[in-house]
């Protein structure tokens, strides 16, 4: 069994293997921005087995609260409906009254269930949903659905979930059995962590056409997302907003049930998560660097983890980073602090795979000179080796900007 | 008994009252600024109990290594050298070694023994102290301690430690008993956390003439270190260096021993502390704004200091602080992933007074607009309720300007 996968930013639409049975509808509704279409649902042509992760922030949105009860539910669905422009949190029971409003009038006019629609919304937190936009978006949104020739695609439900994303987001796959009979899996994000200002803010919708039961599907996707989404940061704030969902019609005839299969699909919701994950540090705010930060040789993966994100997350390291600045002392300072446990002396640092320290002493040399064409790349990476343990792990961080700052000082509501 | 505070910015030498029997002694050493002072003493002419406060960072420097050798001996000193512009951080064995030297070249030029003389560094982290530069300065900073008419003094000595500080930092304060005899304190500070690129980087010394304990004075300083220096945040990065000295040399002739007599110390300390604390996060680095962050409601005090901290790191609270915009969505997303246990419909926000969101629900009205003026001044109250219990905490923190990005990108080695 292979499987290959691939991701593409914009415009290859027609390139696209789409799992079988998904259709895609968008229409403009006025939420937040004008011009441009801001509500999209994704429709299988059978119920498919559906899956969630939600944001572990302690407010929750109201979609969070109404998408994880059916969930939890563990009903087959037919589709997802999601908004940009009102993320429908810290809005009380007013919120999920309205979010579940809003399903019924969207799936009324997709012709599904309001139970069978899964819900997503994000932009501003606060205000509660429009539901008179709602009302008058309805009909464009079947009329999109229904149309031939592909009116609407992946690209454009890509489009429409967008908040301040600079471009959509989309990766796909194929797993191949022996026999030659193939599932696809497809994958569309926006966002990334809280990086939008007040958007609340990251979401993500996987569909394949294998066949798989409710339970290996959510565990195939808590597996993915914890090794892609949950392996990223722009800012160290998470969303009252962040959803991945992932649906499974089974419409490619092949069935996933050996552990072999199960693995495979694993793996395949892995490479199509991670790829958007990948995308989403391309797309932070202000962002122009993705540092790929690699710890290995803590204690234990937790505190691998720690170190990690105390790196990634530091303003200092952050703000180095964007001044091509090989800057180990920053690196180590934020170890230090990080609570994974270490003997200073043996901790080493690698940037863009030369070493700057070594065994807790910093290497002479016009190390600084030999980094710089390094450091002028988009990508950069950071290699450290804590000499505790076998404990690894891996984080993708954005830089710290003038846009940054920029973009969330001049925001208002 | 009664005690009295104050603190200054500069120039006000002549109206600080010292306590009695310290001398301070500056000279110029070059270490990586010309022009200026960058040596600094203050020697007690009297043994003095000693107590130290030092950096939780698991790389720590050579100093820090050292003096808390000589805070755990106990035994009395006769002040403290400290030098700017070399960290003496990341140097390993041969880093404690010229610690060592310096500290014996500073101490024969004074005339105290080495083991009496505390060390702390401040500046670059890596490279190792440069001993040519310590010699030459020496005969300068002995000349400038015996020189007449206070050429040297406690602003002369505040600045000789700055870094990138834009300010000196001194307070200081006075402790009466009903009979009239008095005791002083007095406060030096310099940086603040890690904001000074690459600086290694917050120290302060707090002198008293009152007589205490080695003890008893480490007790009152840890938890005057406690309410004040480990109140405060700029980037959430803390550095190598982090160095609080006390000196009591008892030349006021006052002895702390009652409880109620340790007390009004621990609390003269804490304001002194207090201040200088305060003065650092009005001079981070590129901070136009001072957030006092109240957290109160939470389960316990362990957790609403997470939570207050979560807010006043969170890169998108700083910046809307920067753009003046009182973002409470921004606010309770970093609550809801602070790890503080609560119910979000219990949660209540005010920014300079005025409740913006009260128990889980958002404010309607112009609140922006009322806010506006109160959110042009330096200081901005940041008032939450978790409505969890009897936790408070409270902690000072800047905003994230693109000053922060320049001065932090730009740097070099």
């Amino acid at each position: 069994m292979s499987h290959h996968t691939k991701s593409a930013v914009e415009g290859r639409k027609k390139m696209i293997p789409l799992p079988k049975e998904y259709r895609f509808a968008v229409a403009a509704a006025s939420f937040k921005y004008a011009g441009r279409n801001d509500l999209a649902a994704v429709l299988s042509g059978r119920p498919a087995a559906a899956a969630g992760v939600f944001t572990r922030n302690r407010f929750q949105a109201a979609p969070v609260l109404a998408g994880r009860e059916m969930i939890l539910a563990g009903k087959p669905v037919r589709g997802v409906c999601i908004n940009a422009g009102q993320a429908n949190a810290c809005t009380g029971e007013e919120g999920v009254m309205r979010c579940r409003m809003a399903q019924e009038i969207a799936a009324n006019a997709l012709g599904v269930a309001p139970d069978e629609l899964l819900p997503a919304s994000t932009g501003v937190i606060g205000p509660q949903l429009d539901m008179d936009a709602w009302r008058a978006a309805a009909p464009a949104l079947a009329a999109s659905l229904k149309a031939e020739g592909g009116k609407a695609g992946p690209v454009e439900f890509a489009k429409a979930i967008c908040t301040t994303d600079r471009f959509p987001k989309l990766a796909w796959g194929q797993v191949e059995d022996p026999d030659g009979k193939a599932y696809r899996v497809l994958g569309v994000a926006k966002g990334a962590g809280m990086i939008c200002p007040d958007m609340a803010t990251m979401l993500a919708v996987v569909l394949t056409d294998a066949a798989v039961s409710v339970r290996a599907l959510q565990k195939a996707l808590a597996s993915a997302v914890d090794n892609s989404f949950n392996r990223i940061t722009v800012d160290g704030d998470t969303s009252t907003n962040d959803t991945v969902y992932a649906l499974a019609n089974g419409a490619s005839g092949v069935a996933c049930e050996t552990d072999g299969e199960l693995e495979a699909l694993a793996l395949a919701l892995e490479d199509v998560c991670g790829s958007l994950a990948y995308m989403i540090v391309q797309d932070a705010e202000g962002g122009t660097k993705v540092a790929r930060i690699v710890v290995a040789g803590a204690v234990d993966a937790r505190q691998a983890d720690m170190a990690a994100r105390t790196v990634g997350n530091s303003p200092l390291v952050k703000t180095a980073l964007f001044g091509r600045d090989p800057n180990w002392g920053r690196i180590v300072a934020a170890l230090g602090r990080s609570g994974a446990d270490f003997d200073p002396d043996r901790v080493s640092v690698r940037i863009a795979g030369a070493p700057l320290f070594v065994n807790g002493q910093p290497v002479a040399g016009d190390v600084a000179g030999l980094l710089a064409p390094h450091l002028d790349r988009t990508d950069v990476s950071v290699e450290i080796d804590l000499g505790a343990g076998p404990g690894q792990a891996v984080l993708l961080a954005s830089d710290l900007t003038h846009d940054y700052v920029s973009l969330n000082a001049e925001y208002t509501t």
